[in-house]
């Protein structure tokens, strides 16, 4: 086996006994995926108000800053940020550790928030139940077909920042059918301040899930 | 010497190689990076049309398609489209290819547009002369400061699609100083369609690079 299928098998080994965790605690969990600055931290924060504070745990990723587990903690719910440094993604053992200074009672909902990035997280699972993967209209309808890992291992994507898709040239169903040419039969759901009933889907999307 | 440093240190020196042949050839190369949709191919695009398409040659670094690739020969310059498959950045060895099978003769600038990721290519070197980071008002203007390592590599920061950061809550000032933060000195232009003055100074830029 080499170095890196060998990195890749561990962390996946580890990332199932996390899993077993969120299983055994009846915590259900997501890995939110994207493009840095597609709004992962604002869809978490009006999801926590609609969830309610108490029920979510969000573990928060960025290379530098702790900026975004406070904007998760004012809005009353629990935030653990990782700082990876240079690293392009979370993995397996950084979470496990994150997990570990997290007091789940309670909690129902976990959220990690990955590092901003459409290719590398792809690849590492970090023991969530789901992959979630937004797309923001501001970024291309043409970036499902460009970033295919990505949006392959998506459960759901969500088009954020829809309410720009006007001004960015951005074809909604254009990029619908872009997700569904990688991604045949994922569901797709759009978030924006204009879009009410959709937000309600997503809410609908994580109490099923 | 661990493995990532030998793979990095192999790459640099191959690098270098690709920057004496430009060097000799006199042409200037710069290395765009950004995000996934911030408007490197649009920037380059309006670019071509302003310095003259034959003395124009881009290489596009994507996952997957010959989408970018396309948009600049329609432009009338030279492309060379890398498809990564599932590689987060471009490096040395996949650029000198791409040039070996370009014809450089006439060519005085040369673009290198890398895979969208605002973390990766950062650490790879592709042989150019400058390094040139592009940061759209879409993604947040705290992004330089969560993202330092590609700020810090960085020679000039365009910000791109700036006619945006009004519908989107950017704080243009505000993201100029975090850049600086990371990178005191570094020039910082806009590029939108409501800003010719700043294109003029990016013109410019390249003519004196």
């Amino acid at each position: 086996m080499n170095v890196e299928k060998e990195v890749l098998s561990n962390n996946k080994e580890k990332a199932r006994k996390i899993n077993e965790l969120f299983k055994q605690s009846k915590i259900k969990s997501f890995n939110m995926m994207s493009s840095p600055g597609s709004g992962k931290t604002t869809l978490l924060e009006r999801t926590i108000t609609e969830l309610g504070p108490k029920n979510v745990a969000v573990i928060e990723g960025d290379l530098e800053t702790e900026n975004d587990a406070e904007r998760i903690r004012n809005k009353g719910a629990t935030a653990y940020q990782i700082t990876t440094g240079t690293t392009c993604h979370l993995d397996a053992s950084m979470v496990e550790k994150a997990v570990d200074q997290i007091n789940l009672e309670g909690i129902k909902y976990l959220f990690i928030e990955n590092v901003g990035n459409l290719v590398c997280p792809a690849n590492f699972h970090v023991g969530s139940d789901h992959n979630v993967v937004l797309l923001s209209a501001t970024e291309g309808d043409d970036k499902p077909i460009k970033y295919p890992v990505m949006f392959n291992v998506a459960d759901i994507v969500l088009i954020t920042k829809t309410e720009a898709a006007g001004i960015m040239n951005f074809n909604i169903e254009k990029a619908i059918e872009n997700i569904h040419k990688v991604n045949p039969k994922i569901p797709v759901l759009k978030h924006s301040i204009n879009e009410p009933d959709e937000f309600d889907k997503w809410i609908e999307y994580l109490k099923n899930a």
